[in-house]
């Protein structure tokens, strides 16, 4: 072969590391602006939000007591699959076996695998607009076509499920939710959970329920995850550690079959996940020794105490943007660490578009927002909550400036 | 769809943990005897090989400083790279930079991403016989053709580079070493090697050098690693923490382009490599910000008590052999942790093959050993020397009542 792999064609998807990393080599030092980044959806960045004791003490004991040096079953080690079956049933109406779940390093893996074990040739999948690229990404290395359905900003980016019924053909093998919403915060009722997987039962399609914010909902509707239809439809459920227990860079995530009446998971299937496993490359043995302490030990205050930031830093920025005549937030975020704001280009004299509005930003105010073409929606940006308040604060107010500073009509502004 | 993923067809492979697993539950605890497992490369299940308190303490530090709980970039954190790229080029007639190096979930992963960025229609590798099963299994799920070439075990298990004149032709996209070997536990010469790097120069074919078993030679033989060659042919070198710091546990492995020329990377396929791992889920950050402190402190003598236990331990496996008629191994070992050893069955009068062998064994004498067919050769057995001395003196004990008791002929034994 000659050069076989420059003939391979690179994914032309925007990725949001990509663009971020643009954004902030865009950045103009001279201006001595404390450079504030709500443009990722990694916590950690700000002291606020800090992992319990208990997570980093479980995994420094397995880690000291030299038990969990070797390698563990690639699935998964069995009491780690164990806790999680367990932490992961306490919301279902029915109960998962420890089989049922496979771990996996962090969200993303999970993601790269229900993809590939999906793919078929000719394959398609449904996923959200707005949604999260990396489902995109994954889908076009392992060649599965990705049809978009909306999400219905005025409607609390509920699903179009009309669209569904127009995409959805003979070789659609998935769609996708995420709930409690990245990159619109919403978080789905019951009733509307439940229309989503009677639409995915009535075209033979499983669902894969993205729950990486799982239990990060702190407005009008509980979290409620796909599970709970598990026995109408075979749900895939993915999750990790990384967002309710801040700590995203552990990896920690698992891959659930949610499927109580074995719709998807037959021999075969299960001897192919095996399979796929064996060539995966999952999480750190010690870390995954810990998840049963992690589990059992983390206190509802901890839990609480994240839901009460995110409330508040949620609640600053609705109020915030209601001040700013170029953003709108046509529904109020309920979960998650995001909400995409509608940006009113119309309004601005020398912004034509949502990622001239970030590079300007991040340039003349160090403030780094994402922009919504990244995740599908052109001339929206998203913002991520889950911030110090007071940096936050800071931020927004930067935005007020540098979007009147803009505008055409800055009465009333500075 | 209707069970898409049933119509999926499983890769047939055998794979390592599956026939481990059989043999595991083909034990039969009646017989009161000690199991020992000579089946599989971990030897942290042995308390002679433990990993120093170097890495152990770098590892819990970076966790305990809560700076490292957040995301890494997907490439790996800069440190780690620099730190990884330092440490490979020492050995190296030119200097690698941090961003030839992407850290990865153990060599598993780097494994995966190997197959999956060289795929593309028609492609195919040329991999060793015996080899390691995972790159069979990782091309069946990427539809990369596995084409075979023989190792010779009365030539130190050298490539029959014949056979891959034979073999390669325009749709061949690398060819796959494995140095120090697993299962052979070969150790290439400075010579071979070259000549290896030839062969793959003239059917312009990657050579994906597989040496997580770098540096444990104990032998005649130093360990070169391939990337001495990477100005000749490009040379994408896999490797890990695995098993030279004794944490295969840990998950912290590296793909590199070692290719200073640039033959391989050019910038498309760079971003495509990029791209790639934006999909994967790499190891823990606190792990990876462990890696400079891991390289730079860790000791000599903890390196070389490594290497005399493996060389004792491949010692009392050469003597112990020569005992067990049955038993024959070509080519005493010089490097990682396994050897092969052929066997002879027309000398036993109740076993057939390899597969029945290590049943029978596992059953009667509570030791497990590898079925050679997994790694390609049908009776042959791979014995796994990084075990507790006494331990394996012990296993190897049993074999040989175990051999007699099965032999035609049994006089002198038992």
């Amino acid at each position: 072969m000659e050069n076989g792999v420059a003939k391979m064609e690179t994914p032309t998807n925007v990725t949001i590391k990509g663009i971020l990393g643009l954004l902030m080599a865009n950045l103009d030092y001279e201006n001595k602006k404390k450079v504030i980044s709500l443009g990722m959806g990694d916590p950690t960045a700000f002291s606020c939000f800090t992992t319990t004791s208990v997570a980093e003490d479980a995994v420094v004991d397995a880690l000291t007591s030299q038990k969990f040096n070797g390698y563990s079953p690639t699935v998964g080690l069995p009491q780690a699959r164990k806790a999680i079956s367990e932490y992961l049933s306490i919301n279902l109406p029915y109960k998962l076996s420890p089989d049922d779940v496979f771990i996996t390093a962090g969200c993303t893996q999970a993601i790269e695998v229900a993809i590939s074990i999906l793919a078929r040739p000719n394959a398609n999948i449904l996923v959200p607009k707005p949604g999260f690229p990396i489902y995109e990404l994954c889908a076009a290395f392992r060649n599965v076509e990705i049809r978009h359905f909306d999400l219905l900003p005025e409607n609390n980016w509920e699903v179009d499920l009309d669209a569904i019924d127009a995409l959805a053909d003979h070789n659609t093998v998935a769609i996708v939710i995420i709930n409690p919403g990245n990159p619109c915060g919403n978080v789905y009722s019951y009733q509307h959970l439940k229309k989503i997987a009677e639409t995915a039962k009535k075209h033979k399609i499983v669902v894969i329920a993205d729950e990486v914010y799982g239990h990060l909902a702190f407005g009008q509707n509980p979290f409620v995850p796909m599970g709970v239809f598990g026995s109408m439809v075979p749900v895939l459920t993915l999750g990790s550690l990384s967002k309710r227990w801040i700590v995203p860079g552990w990896r920690l995530g698992w891959f659930v079959t949610t499927d109580p009446n074995s719709m998807f998971k037959n021999a075969k299937t299960v001897e192919r996940l095996k399979k796929y496993f064996d060539i995966c490359g999952g999480p750190a043995t010690f870390i995954q020794a810990a998840v049963p302490r992690i589990i059992k030990e983390t206190s509802d205050t901890f839990f609480m105490r994240t839901l009460d930031i995110l409330k508040h830093t949620s609640d600053v920025c609705m109020k915030k943007i209601k001040d700013i005549p170029c953003l709108t937030c046509p529904t109020k975020p309920q979960g998650s660490m995001a909400m995409m704001v509608k940006l009113n280009v119309s309004l601005l004299k020398d912004i034509h578009d949502d990622i001239d509005f970030c590079f300007k930003l991040a340039k003349e105010e160090s403030v780094i927002l994402l922009p919504g073409l990244t995740v599908g929606l052109k001339n929206w940006v998203r913002i991520t909550f889950a911030a110090e308040p007071s940096l936050l604060e800071e931020a927004l107010e930067r935005i007020k400036t540098f979007s009147s500073r803009h505008s055409y009509d800055t009465n009333g502004y500075i």
